[in-house]
């Protein structure tokens, strides 16, 4: 272990760049093909920039983008679990966590306990930041299905009642995001879109 | 232009959706294909995230992920332009520009301004931030093109004098990163990924 801290930051920087061959059930808008997880994290990271001014000022937003940037990574490892797939959900968190401790252990200590510390925080929910993000991380692929005529909700027959279980929480994070996503479920199942 | 602010903004997001499908010049480093600029923007910032404390204590890090995140942006309208292509590059400034002001014109005028602002001072390369962002932008493909064995520089006939001068800016902005540079080019040309 003689690497120095330049080395193993840049180890992890490369180690990292398999998050662009982690595909998600997402279509790009323009329905072309899906989307990975490395171009969601930076475009899920970007909406929160734009829509930080509706959410509370104190709202730390730095340590926001750190978890939006960082929060698929252990998707290298673990893959990505569908959030419909109750079966897969079972054993995500320990995945995750072995996923977690794998890659942030790449990086030198203080680091690896930094970014441990912030995907912890985001899987948890419990802060402002965390809510904040997951409340992102829950609109965007809403917006892609939305606009692409509910093409992966079709194909993994996802109906009304599991799209609005899963916004539940964000009722209580934010009132206007609600407001916003159940505009975009209900004009979902009236378009056809989304099932009943 | 009865649209609401969170409709401008969400408009926004919708729109970059395209810098997904603007195609870069490196490879990832597992070879499989081209990178993309939305993915790229991703990794970058990460970079800047995790590299950020080889800089300034001082420097401000959210207008680092603020301008990583935004800085391509302009190119689902202007197009990727060759860093070694310099007829490309001739108007390179003016395509980009027309794309800030109709890309980042979308947003509500506040945050069109604070973009448009962002964009330019990483452009103009004038405060540690931008400089800071700019280092991170230029070692990057430098990793990806060493460790594909030079599968991009290859392919447009890059030789070893055109990467140290486009490097050489870096060496007032951070001697640690254009040692670490210098070292990865040197590499480089001994192992025949770069031609002399």
């Amino acid at each position: 272990m003689n690497e120095t801290k330049l080395e193993r930051q840049i180890n992890f920087v490369l180690e990292i760049d398999k998050l662009k061959e982690v595909m998600r059930r997402s279509y790009l808008i323009s329905g072309k093909r899906k989307e990975n997880s490395a171009e969601h994290s930076w475009h899920v990271t970007v909406m929160a920039m734009i829509l930080a001014d509706h959410f509370a000022k104190e709202i730390d937003l730095l340590k926001v983008f750190k978890m939006l940037l960082i929060h698929d990574i252990i998707e290298i490892d673990a893959g990505d679990t569908y959030v419909y797939d109750a079966e897969s959900r079972k054993d995500k968190y320990q995945r995750e966590k072995s996923a977690a401790q794998r890659i942030f252990g790449l990086l030198p200590q203080e680091q690896n306990n930094e970014l441990c510390k912030l995907w912890e925080e985001f899987e948890k929910r419990e802060t402002a930041e965390s809510r904040f993000a997951a409340t992102m991380d829950r609109i965007m692929p809403l917006l892609h299905n939305y606009h692409t005529k509910g093409k992966s909700w079709q194909e993994h027959g996802v109906a009304r009642d599991q799209v609005v279980e899963l916004f539940e929480p964000i009722k209580a994070y934010s009132e206007e995001m609600w407001n916003f996503a159940s505009k975009i479920i209900q004009d979902s199942v009236s378009k056809g879109y989304l099932a009943r």
